[in-house]
This record gives structure tokens, sequence and C-alpha cells, in this order.
């Protein structure tokens, strides 16, 4: 008998790299930043493409407004956020409880993926791989710059077929991004995995015993909210990937794209004839490379700035260098600083 | 027995050069851009302090609006707008109908004067001499830069007294400002000047008769609205000043702007010790001379960006290069074509 395929999409993401699109009362996830939909809601889509059921694992906080977008997928609530290890150890025991030979499809809530049906073939080639020796399949994604923002996944080759991970790679440098992509030995790191539930909880139980002890507790009826806080937050990368035997890939070129920050919009949003991106009431004159966005009938008109990111959402408008894009952080920060949390 | 002072305000302009803040129904000089007040009832107080009456001429449909801020001045409302001579030439009939001997002192509504006593002082000098002998007073504004947006006058020498101008010179290019600055011969025409009301209506007869014969004949009761857009456009600079006799001058460093663009925002409202100006919920970062405003609770955050205009005003957000400040106009412009006439 085949074993039953269950997605588990991780949306706990409180940040606020997006800001001021994104707030703590409303993560990217839950943006249409992609136009359309929110991208909670073209994950839970991805998940339904490979698998029978979907159970979503988020910030409690998150609870209401998740429920709302998520169809009839199961949602589990973390009463704080404590990285992904804890996320995938709650989703397997919670799955493992109903379903010992439960596999599990681990998604990212806050991604964008272009073509779905290349991930989905990847997906169920890994789901085959995992079926077959219970080894654990990471998505790998055919790089198309020297990115220093992900992390790597070291393989033999970029081949069409599933293939041993040698190792897991942290967000390299820039001359070590560009040898990387180079070589055509790397494969983005996605966040994107196939495991059985069975040895999820093997793996956490051997690498950190504390969380493989507390999910099954919080599954068997545990209080959660006074369990799970005491969990080291690491990641499921750190805490296994990076350890594990057994850990095989395919690489995909799906127009995969983290939405990690302003300056990913030009390729998960398009770019028009005049170079910019632009959604809502917007007028670019005479400037190329922008980024221009408006949530509301607010006008935004530019004239003479090339490279810009200027975006109006809620209460707020930033206007940043697309190249300092990552650094929103520091107006969150200073935000704080200046007692201005309530903007986000 | 002295003649009576009578302060004339003109506040017709409709222009949108500070849009998003001007708008077609709210233009510059009803807005508080120096802060505090609006830029009108700082003019209407600068008469105050020379005049015994205010009268304040302005666009029908400006009336209202104006009425409201205007106190105890009269409003003299033009149908349409047709430039200076026209509305100077409406303000002298309408006065010279109750006081043959009235003298003008003529203020445009839209500029900013940090040092009223300094100004008041020049105005009450102008006035002397317009009670002497009928000259036509004009204020020189001690020219701080080479700036090719004014009209300058020419003068035998920039002195403390009244002295008499050589000429009227339009916008010159940035060599000749340069020229006119370094002469030490040479003020900016603040566009404010004191005159006669029998005189204004003898030079209007003299240089534009159709002018000068439609604003006796509306001060006597006729028609405005039938007689007054058929008066040529024409401002007093073109039709009066170029041609006059005997016209005079005192040179004056009163901290004076026409607040052209929102480049004189730093002029007008100071810098702050990152070299910023800002008004509003406002966080820049890592950034210097730009100008960044805010007309309510929305903040703005801008980071590692200079020199640019950011202003979120009404339903709109305005962000351009602080040296093409000028080019609001092609904004207002786009706005049109696109059929967006309603964020005018």
């Amino acid at each position: 008998m085949r074993a039953v395929i269950h997605a588990v999409i991780l949306s706990g993401g409180s940040g606020t790299r997006l800001w001021p699109a994104s707030r703590r009362a409303l993560p990217k996830q839950l943006l249409a930043l992609a136009g359309g939909e929110p991208l909670l809601t073209a994950a839970v889509r991805r998940g339904r493409d490979v698998a029978a059921t979907v159970t979503i694992v988020t910030a409690a906080s998150q609870v209401e407004a998740t429920r709302a977008i998520a169809g009839d997928a199961t949602v589990i609530a973390e009463p704080v956020g404590r990285n992904t290890a804890a996320a995938i150890g709650l989703a397997a025991a919670t799955l493992a409880a109903r379903d010992p030979d439960a596999i599990m499809v681990v998604l990212p809530a806050d991604q964008h993926v272009r073509d779905g049906v290349a991930l989905s073939r990847a997906l169920n080639s890994l789901i085959a791989a995992v079926e077959r020796d219970d080894s654990i399949g990471t998505v790998g994604i055919k790089p198309t710059r020297a990115e220093t923002g992900f992390g790597y996944l070291e393989i033999g080759a970029v081949t069409d077929g599933v293939v041993p991970v040698v190792r897991f790679v942290e967000k390299p440098d820039k001359a070590t991004a560009e040898r990387y992509v180079a070589s055509g030995r790397f494969a983005w790191n996605a966040g994107m995995f196939v495991m059985s539930a069975r040895r999820a909880l093997a793996e956490l139980d051997a690498n950190v015993p504390a969380t493989g002890k507390a999910v099954r507790a919080i599954a068997g009826g545990a209080d959660a909210a006074a369990l799970y806080p005491t969990l080291p937050s690491i990641s499921i990368d750190h805490a296994v990937m990076e350890k594990a035997a057994n850990v095989v890939t395919i690489t995909v070129d799906a127009g995969w794209d983290d939405v990690g920050s302003w300056a990913a919009m030009p390729a998960v949003r398009g770019v028009d004839a005049t170079g910019n991106t632009t959604d809502g009431p917007v007028i670019v004159l005479g400037g190329t490379g922008n980024i221009v966005m408006s949530d509301d009938a607010t006008m935004i008109a530019t004239v003479g700035v090339s490279n810009l990111v200027v975006v109006k959402a809620g209460d707020a408008i930033l206007v940043i260098d697309k190249d300092r894009a990552q650094d929103v952080r520091e107006v969150v920060d200073a935000l704080v600083a200046r007692g201005l949390a309530r903007y986000l």
C-alpha cells in the first residue's frame, strides 16, 4: 500500500523585510505580492498538487487570517515562533499520531514559483525516492545568479534526476557564490523538503532531543503554550539536514524566488517596457529600474529617479535605494527605537 | 492730507508646481507651506503692517476658501485668471471708485518672507517716494544666488535707499544670472509694487487700453463675467513696468522666496542636523539634502537616498530628483493625458 502524502506549509514568518506591505499582523505570506492571490494561497495549491492533505503551521496570532484563506487545510498554531525544526517536528508528530506512515512535503508559505508544473514533477520524483528508501528529499533550484542571500546544495552534478546531496552550504560571500554558480555543481536550497514523519521525528530525537520529545507530547495532548516556548530556535537545515545521511535532491528550473526583499519584485511581478515594475495608480517619468507600488487609490508619481523602491502600503511609505532593499531592517529598528512600533 | 494706503494681495494663482500639496482647488497660497499658517495669511499680515485696508484679488473658484482666512479683508473675484495687469487694474479701479487718491501696495499671496520688519521698512520707503512724486515703486530683493527662475531689476547700485530702476530684465540664463549677481547692480524682481491707483489706471489706459476701460466699467457695475474674460492675459511687468517712466526701487535683504517649487523648502522651512528638510512623521536614514514631507499620520521612511523630494499630500505621493523639482509640470501633463486629472 502506498503511503499517504501530506503537504506541510510553514507559514509562521512574522518578518518585516517587506515593510510597509508586510507588518507584524500581516506577514508577507498573507500578501498578494505576486499579484492576484496571497503567497500562502499559492503555496497551499502547490501542496494540493502533490499531496492528499494540507497542514499549515503558523503563528497563533495569524491563525484567524490563515484560516480565512486556507480552505479545508488543517491549521496548527505555534504559541511562539521556534524556527523550522520545531515547526516541522510539530507537524510530523501531529500527522504521525493519525498516520504513522505519513510522508510530508514541506513547503515554505512565502515563496513565489512561476512554473508549478515543473515543481510538482520534481516533488513527485523526490516522493518516489523517499517512498523507496526513506531518504530525505530536498528541492534544488537551478541558480540564475550568484545570490548571496540563499543557502546552496552541493551535488555531484546538476542533472534531471534525483541525486545525492554532497553537503548543505550556508549563505556564501559573493566570490564563493560566483564560483558555485560557474561550477554547475550547486543548486539553491529552497527550503522545500520531502521526508517521512517517522524519519523526521527520529532525526529530531537524535539531533535535538528536547524538540522530538516535546512535539510528541504536544501531539499527545500536552500544553503547547507551556512546552513549545522552551524549545531551541533552530532551523531544520542546521538541526538535521547538514548532518543527515541519505539526503537526495533534484534540481529544477521553476522560476522560484523567496520574495526576500522588494528587490525580488521585478522577478516576481515582471518589468514593463520602461524597465520599471509597478502596481496600482503609478506614473514613472524619465527613470528605469524602479519598483513603484501603491496599495490603494493613492497616486505615486516619480520623475527622474532610477533604481528606487517606492512603496505605499497602509499608513506608511518606503523610499529606498534598490541595492539597499535588505536594509529595510534599519527602518524597523528606527521605528522601534523612536517609539513608533505602531507602524510595524 | 496724506493718501490712504491700501494693500492689494494678488491671490489668483492656480498652479500645481507644488503638486501634490497644491491642487487646482487648493493652490499654494492657501497652503501652510512655511509651517503654521497659509502663505496668504502671512501676505495679508504683511499688507496690514503698511496699509489701512487689505483687498484680495482671487479666482472666483477660490473666493470661499479665501474668505475663510482673509479676516476683514475685501475679496474681489476674477471670473477667470487674466494675469497681473488685469488683476491690479481691477483692484485699482475698485479702490479708486471710493478713494481717488488711493495708494496701492501690491503683494503676491504666494511668497515667503522671513524678515517682515525689513520688508515693511522697504515698503514704507517706497510709499513715501510714491506719495512725493507719483513714481512707481518696486521692491528689489538682494540676490543670494544666481537664480534663473526670477526676473531682475537693473539699478545703478545696490544701496540702502530708494533709487531709480534702469530696466526690468526677464529670467536670465545661468551665465547671465551669475554676471548679474557678481556685478552688485541687480536685484530680484519680487513682484511687489507700490503705486497710486490713479497712475496704475493711467498706465493701463496708455499700454493696454482694453484693460483700463474694462476694469473701470466693472468697478462701475458692468458684468465682470462677460467683460473680464475678453481681456489680454499679460503681466504688469510686460504691460507697464518695462515701459513706465520714474520707476524706483529699494533693495532689501528680507529672507524672501517665491516658494516656486519643492526645492524652495529648505530655504523656507530650514534644514535639520542631517541636512534634510522634513515635516510630519518622517524617518530619513543615511541620506542628506532630502525634502520629505507627509501631510497626515502616514509615515515616510527613506533609506540611502539623497537630494530627493518625497511628498505625500492627500491622495498622491511625489518622488522627484530635487534638481528637477521644476518638472512637476510633467506629472501634471501626464495626469491630464492619462485621464487622471482628478489627482490635480
